[in-house]
């Protein structure tokens, strides 16, 4: 690239902004000293910004503040958000993308306004009938995509395929893997093996002379354990598996701190095994996976958990980057159309 | 309950079978001397039995081998193991609570071909339009009963709600709560919650004036850190959140390992705190949950792990003891006829 990259970020985005966003971009900036090349574009309330920028000179340094005094509400319906949300810090998050002076947009704010918003300024991409929100995940030896994880509650044949191809983009752009792996997220029972829209979508893929790396039916424990790099799905059954994995996380956390803590003995032998526990939180720190991509839209939006701090704020940053640096956008233009051509070609009707 | 209790057991079911099933009543019988007054029969090949009973001396003084040299593969499908596995150690276990001969079966083999052999033999209760599998789900205080986990890939509104009449009634006659809570599994962002099928069991649930304890909606964090005693969803989703939880369980564990045994200092410390660890696994182990039981038909199944070992196994004895004891059977037969006379009262069309 030689233009300079420009970020557009939501600065009033999430339960506790602008404070952990503008943390999260010093963060990242103090471990990416390269990236004081790339300019931020702050969209939030200049006398809320103001005090924080003189705390991170960092940013200060790099970032230019784009006032406005309105912000969407984080239990805002989505609706709403869009019929009220004109010139609120999200909504030109997203203008600075639709307009091209941006390269990427990214907000911690309410997920269902931020989608509105971003399909009615962005559009959905040529070829993709409705955009998905993709998560990652991580695995023993790398991390995972999965997607729809709450974009779209019902989805056909043809979605799952699409989202397919993005995923597929996604994991590249992100890992540098030439051709990761694709599984189709279903139950194991044989008898049982899923609904007529996975087996469309499964015959599709298995079909598809594409190149994809498709290697079939994948199951929940997949996600986490399994050998697969892209794990597609409906939003319906994504936003599940994601949250039951989280409270499933969070449950054995709770053992864990419950267990150590019951005995003296335990907590010496805790206090002792500090490293050890570091190294573990860190490993399964869900700030590592922090930053949801819209996929499927003419221009890049991320979503940074609402809740996160601004460690996790720099993680979802470090997504937007490396997304904002790679082809992913021309490379799925390119896939798509390939996809629909086959389509045609074949005769595929969902 | 005056009669004896009979429990039928599939001694050659599951991967390790018959030594982990006889180990299991075994360890059952230790814990619990009371149980020395039930009668267990064990369906399975005699030669491979005797050698087993000579080993555990409290299933030989309680048990009676029902000898047969035929077994239902693991691998086998449902619909071939119904059509040649008649009078297979599976088949005989369904078959003795069939006749009455005894209250409870129980099997660690193929959950497909133990579901048709059950359906086919016991019938599905009137009232009720197809059988679910509850599983248990550990929760920080308590457990939660979850279904459908595999049973029916695609389930209409008015399964829905009969799923928790008959989760309900299996969660009192374990944990001996009069009113445990309901809630109904969806996705959170307000515009995409559930789909139509969702949404209409919703309403039925709600407008129900027969005392059930129903919560609303909740989201996949609940199932393992919420404040819910039974989760309804249909089997394709159940399954797919059972099955993340226990990758996401196996990654955390696999994280964990790795961080202890990665420098001397923490193996140390770890040795050091081996009551800690004991304890906290004991807490997450996933035999502790083993039993998922077949709702919804005229006797009672339950469905142990098929990997599980003699400890698993024990607990699902456990659990379908507990059930024999129960007014399990009686208890739903009432509800149900009374959700659908209330159905028939407003009209309730699925």
């Amino acid at each position: 690239m030689t233009d300079q990259l420009v970020i557009s970020i939501d600065a009033m985005g999430g339960d506790n902004a602008p404070d952990i966003v503008v943390e999260g971009v010093e963060v990242y900036l103090k471990a990416h000293p390269e990236a004081s090349a790339i300019r931020y574009l702050l969209h939030g309330d200049e006398a809320k910004l103001a005090p924080l920028l003189d705390k991170y000179s960092r940013v200060k340094a790099q970032a230019e503040v784009r006032h406005t005094d309105t912000a969407i509400d984080m239990n805002a319906k989505p609706s709403q958000a869009v019929r009220r949300g004109k010139g609120s810090s999200m909504w030109n998050t997203v203008a600075a993308v639709k307009s091209g002076e941006a390269i990427v947009g990214i907000s911690a704010g309410n997920t269902g306004a931020l989608m509105a918003m971003s399909k009615l300024q962005l559009r959905t991409k040529d070829g993709v009938q409705r955009p998905a929100i993709a998560a990652i995940w991580p695995q023993p030896k790398s991390m995972c995509v999965v997607l729809d994880v709450g974009a779209n509650v019902e989805c056909d044949a043809s979605q799952l395929v699409e989202f397919a191809v993005l995923g597929e983009a996604y994991f590249r752009a992100l890992y540098n893997k030439e051709h990761p792996s694709i599984g189709l997220l279903n139950v194991g029972t044989e008898e049982l093996k899923g609904n007529s829209v996975i087996k469309a979508a499964h015959e599709r893929l298995t079909e598809s002379e594409l190149g994809l790396n498709y290697i079939g039916y994948v199951e929940g424990n997949d996600i986490s354990f399994g050998d697969v790099d892209v794990v597609v799905t409906d939003g319906f059954t994504g936003n599940i598996a994601l949250k039951t994995a989280e409270g499933t996380a969070k449950l054995i956390g709770h053992f864990f701190q419950e267990s150590l803590n019951s005995t003296l003995w335990s907590k010496f032998a805790s206090f002792l095994n500090y490293l050890g526990f570091m190294r573990l939180k860190k490993r399964m720190d869900p700030r590592r996976a922090n930053g949801g991509v819209f996929l499927g839209l003419n221009g890049l939006m991320i979503k940074s958990h609402g809740g996160t701090d601004g460690l996790g704020f720099a993680n979802a940053l470090s997504i937007a980057i490396d997304l904002a640096k790679s082809h992913f956008l021309e490379e799925i233009e390119e896939e798509l159309t390939a996809l629909h051509v086959e389509d045609d070609n074949i005769g595929f009707i969902p």
